[in-house]
């Protein structure tokens, strides 16, 4: 059994979610939010995101920990902001030794629904279904927290398959007459 | 006498200085680079960065960090990986209780040359001035932490002044008939 640390990093609310990987069978341990006073002065804040991630890592002794990159900007200033947060928690989880598996939100979106632009309802949901919950974890950064770490889960358990070789374009405009497969055949002769 | 450590941010290179305020008198005590290897993950890179500015901490024991902003963005990815390592070189003075001072870089290079869009070239030559030093300390990224470091010591020691009361635009364009003063007192008449 394994157990994974997933992480939404934010400098206000941080989610968090700490699943167990058993063979296919995902189950979740933990999970919830370290929040951080907006009126605090960012060090403080960032200290108290710290000592928040080192004691989910004390107390659960997880193997890896699954984040959310913050590598897209609406605001730059926010972005640069939640880089700091995202960076004492990197430095708690090396501290500690752990895999570290950073992923796309779209990433994590695709993992768990199939789509890499689905709704935040449609993770939860897919989230509470795949776990087996009563109801979908709260608050949302909970939620996307546990998003991560499924990530994980469902990435290192699913078996990689081969790249699927798929018919070129123009071999499929020439479709009607001839298969791709019967016509490459034929070009042999 | 009180202790300041500036540091210019980086993940590649993170300058440093140590410099030393007596009254109006500043020395330097040291200065220098951390170096991490781009060809290292991100999370190891964080851990020597924080790991170096803690054991300048640990050697100097200095009172206060000065440190320059980073949310202005030419490449937005470079200054969020940027807010990461500025992130645990703040948790490193936080951790220490160090007060923390943070100055736009054009705050810093007003303090040391009067001109907040002066050049690097400035910047060096000024510090090695104010500082009493026979060359600029080497490499760049070190002169920019000694810069942090300096301007903190001259924002402290520079007594404050009122604002200047100067005259309005509309004042000067009349000032070739009468002075804004007497102009004030003639309208009062």
């Amino acid at each position: 059994m394994k157990l994974v640390l997933g992480i939404d990093p934010g400098t206000a609310v941080t989610g968090f979610g700490v699943v167990a990987v058993n063979g296919r069978a995902t189950t979740l341990v933990e999970c919830g939010v370290i929040r951080t006073n907006v009126r605090d002065p960012l060090p403080h804040r960032l200290q108290e995101i710290h000592a928040g991630v080192q004691e989910l890592i004390t107390r659960h002794r997880p193997d890896t920990l699954a984040i959310e990159d913050v590598f897209y900007a609406k605001n730059v200033r926010t972005t640069v902001v939640l880089g700091h947060a995202r960076g004492v928690i990197l430095l708690a989880a090396q501290l500690a030794a752990l895999t570290i598996l950073e992923y796309p939100p779209s990433a994590i979106k695709k993992a768990i629904t199939g789509r890499g632009g689905a709704t935040k309802e449609q993770v939860q949901y897919m989230v509470t279904k795949l776990l087996r919950l009563k109801h979908a974890p709260q608050p949302a950064d909970a939620a996307d927290g546990v998003a991560a770490a499924l990530c994980a889960c469902l990435s290192a358990t699913l078996p990689t398959l081969p790249p699927l070789k798929l018919p070129t374009l123009a071999s499929v405009r020439n479709a009607g007459r001839t298969s791709p497969l019967s016509r490459t055949t034929e070009s042999r002769k």
